[in-house]
């Protein structure tokens, strides 16, 4: 099922899609979303970011199965750092290079704490489109990378949530101005969904509309304002940004 | 004037203090909150995290003013891991020590972008407590911190906000178990709060209710369960909360 949060006429609401159109319903994250009458079609609405989350993390240095040498670690995004499909990134003057990166991003579904390989999925809404963009030159002069992460619109998703998904191997692309630049899967991450949500709930509490970004598997560029960045996801969907 | 958020019969309500009863305010974050009519008298209420916040932020080695030599550098606490006054915090079999540190806390009262020193004290809603607790061993082990700084009840706030503060020279202090450890004052900071602010404004946005934790100079210790925590800043207030 595709689960959404659109803006219409009525205002923002949570959306399912069925048989083409999106349905309005009660609770995104309800074991069985109930449909309240309202029904949208594609283009008559805006898609937003699906949720909005009070954490956003992302995997660091998992692109790769060589990165299995190293132990995992992830960072925090700034919550106020959320974007949606189509919304401007703004290029940051003095910051250095921008470099978008297209991500999967798992959506979690419940409060999660201390998940184990077994249960790990029972925590997944599904998952979204992710581009985690960073002002990349602030990385060598941050440890924290607070500097790199954090900016104005720096975590777009979207345009929706695939909830019956099986994500181990997910084909990932991403294109500058309609340019393909790198082919990934999900298959090439040095961690994968499980392992990712083991590892991060050991130290945090993860909980409804909370997103982790699960790592760049090469799908990155430098990017200069004008730009139109497309992150595609085989089975989800394409999440569009310009930078402004 | 004082600030806070509190559980009573009637749910949980913002208040201001005015001649020793807390009265209900329409926006802990309006320019002059109105009061709503309900009354309190500070014993038949619970003081909670006085503001739920997007964004909580500490500021690394910023005790002393030594740490000038290095550029600032702040990190995120997950705010899943906020807590209030009087609320346990586990003890992390497994991670090492748990060290705790009391510490002022700006509290921002609107959004707030490129800040500079001349407009930063602006943005300020006013000052409460902190403690800024860390499983403290896992720090070498990941350079973000993330595995140090969100467990469960890691950041307790409170237990008000003082909104007509000069918080450039409050004293603080730590005691375990009532015992004094260290007392200093926000003076001894390698940078202050309007430094901070645009240094952190410069890197990301911030919002109404964000903390951001100054840094900690000198007052901290490594607690074990049992223990009972107070960071006490003058001219605000004692946050406690035990180790359990």
């Amino acid at each position: 099922m595709r689960v959404a949060r659109v803006r219409t006429q009525d205002g923002i609401v949570a959306v399912a899609e069925r048989g083409g159109s999106w349905n309005a319903i009660d609770d995104l994250f309800a074991e069985a979303p109930r449909e309240t009458g309202a029904r949208y079609q594609p283009e008559e609405v805006e898609f937003l970011a699906p949720v909005v989350p009070t954490v956003i993390l992302g995997m660091a240095h998992n692109g790769s199965h060589a990165d299995r040498a190293a132990p995992p670690q992830a960072f925090h995004k700034s919550a106020r750092s959320l974007a949606g499909p189509g919304d401007a990134i703004p290029f940051d003057e003095g910051a250095g290079r921008t470099v978008v990166e297209a991500e999967v991003g798992i959506v979690i579904g419940r409060r999660a704490r201390h998940l184990t390989k077994e249960n790990a999925l029972d925590a997944v809404l599904g998952y979204t489109v992710c581009n985690d963009v960073s002002a990349a030159d602030q990385s060598p002069l941050d440890s924290f990378w607070t500097q790199t992460k954090n900016g104005k619109n720096y975590s777009p998703i979207g345009p929706w949530i695939v909830t019956d998904l099986d994500a181990s191997s997910l084909p990932i692309e991403l294109r500058v101005n309609g340019e393909r630049i790198a082919t990934a899967s999900t298959a090439d991450l040095a961690r994968g969904i499980r392992e990712v949500l083991v590892y991060l709930t050991r130290w945090l509490e993860l909980g409804p509309g909370d997103i982790v970004m699960t790592g760049c598997p090469g799908t990155m560029a430098s990017v200069v304002p004008g730009d139109r960045v497309e992150a595609e996801v085989g089975g989800i969907g394409v999440l569009a940004n310009t930078i402004s």
